[in-house]
């Protein structure tokens, strides 16, 4: 089964299970409309690739591990969007979740989608407990304090923001976590992992920030020039296009270099590079290095 | 040492790993005013007692399933005072998060609660990994869809009520939780611990809905008469205060009955006589049944 297939389908268990007996209908449809209504899976798939380069041996774990973070990521875009936050309307190029639901629900879907996100995990503690473990670990430092994804949004509370802790915070945490859990599910040490998921964090920034000055809208879903309306600091904002460009190349090639010894490294490589050359806006886009 | 030094000392180090290096202040200094001000902890007490009757021999994993289950409550409350639920202006005798850090810190704040819930669970996962995993599968089934707490919160968005699953899910879910983890904490098969734990949980809904028609807002730290003005159901409304009085004893005497088997029950009997009759307004207090 290929990547997209095992990814899609573990969430749309992960929904399903949470849509149970007893459960009102309205969160349950918001959640399904949180995680099914498409978004790139990089983080996924990138937990799936670093699991057949280590030589993965428990697909199931890997599966609730890879959705895990993705359910994360999910609740953290649904959270990230409320009115008191940036307050946006558009996501995946539909209305967001706040608008399509009401702010309770999306308030409600962000907090059971991280439980979820555990709930997923929980289903194979029993037949993998030795390797749940180190799961539980990496999860909760990509999401929560003092270095996850919630502490990356705080630092947007902070009148002195440390600028490399709040992006390290908010989008590298779950790059680590991809790959530290695509590691951990095949039963590696997750360690060593950590650094590659860290230099892909910096550089899907880097690529986020690009998409933020340069994109069409319909092209990535949501509205472009947001970085500047907001305040944010913006690496083309700063380097110009031409330097963000360069400053990408060169994260992507450190982190290829990062990639610990492991028996799939080449068809790794091969991942990282496809994956890299994606996330340009089209217009900016070259065949990959 | 105590419960109540046990339940404190686990939670005061959660917050203090929640604020350890990278840690942005604001989010920190939120997290311990939500779980630090106070609190009766009596899903934490109920949790070691069940613990302590079942021959607890791992102290370190009840601490750490107690004190998770008050971090989702902690993270509950937080979440159900924002202006787009309850807006309440006073939580425990204090303004409530929102209105002392902000509605986006108080967001991140039940975030991040829940998240480290999970991540005070995952300190222990290396060392005893068994009983990890039925705490996980516990936590989940409390916190998430379909019957955790926040599918009770998602039903007060619902038109159509099943007032049943919504008092089980808001309030017995937890109760549920705090019988089932120290029972899987000792080692102990946890499912026929949750019955316990219903019967309590539905004991504390009626308690509560007294104190909040009977109850001086000095005593309880915060507004009385909440149910009538946001028009939700209550029991001392429904039955009269004489006639909630009257099923408050029943529950409590259904849940004594529902004890399993265990080598403590004659202490975890007077355990449970002793929080009840704590429950009620100090003016319709009585002597323990």
């Amino acid at each position: 089964m290929d990547a997209e297939t095992r990814i899609e389908r573990s969430l749309a268990n992960a929904v399903s299970r949470a849509d149970g007996d007893g459960a009102p209908p309205g969160l349950a449809s918001a959640m399904r409309y949180a995680v099914l209504g498409g978004g790139s899976r990089i983080r996924p798939r990138l937990c799936l690739a670093v699991a057949r380069a280590c030589g993965e041996d428990h697909p199931a774990v890997t599966d609730v591990a890879a959705s895990a973070i993705e359910l994360l990521h999910c609740a953290s875009l649904v959270h990230d969007d409320l009115p008191c936050f940036d307050d946006a309307a558009m996501r995946r190029g539909r209305p967001s979740l706040h608008r399509a639901y009401g702010e309770s629900l999306a308030v409600l879907t962000g907090d059971a989608l991280i439980v979820l996100a555990y709930q997923s995990l929980a289903l194979v503690a029993d037949h993998a407990p030795r390797r749940v473990a180190p799961l539980l670990a990496i999860l909760g430092r990509a999401a929560g304090m003092p270095r996850g994804i919630v502490a990356g949004q705080a630092w947007e509370s902070e009148s002195d923001i440390v600028l490399s802790d709040y992006q390290r915070a908010k989008t590298g945490a779950l790059f680590a976590a991809a790959t530290a859990a695509g590691a951990a599910a095949a039963g590696r040490e997750a360690a060593e992992w950590h650094r590659l998921g860290d230099r892909l964090g910096e550089a899907y920034q880097v690529a986020d920030d690009i998409r933020d000055v340069a994109a069409d809208p319909g092209e990535i879903g949501k509205p472009v020039g947001r970085d500047r309306a907001l305040g944010r600091p913006n690496a083309a904002g700063q380097l110009g296009l031409r330097g963000a460009c360069e400053r990408l190349d060169s994260l992507v090639a450190a982190a290829l270099a990062a990639i610990p010894p492991c028996p799939g490294s080449a068809e790794l490589r091969a991942h990282i590079r496809a994956q890299a050359g994606s996330l340009l806006p089209r217009a900016l886009a070259r065949p990959a290095a």
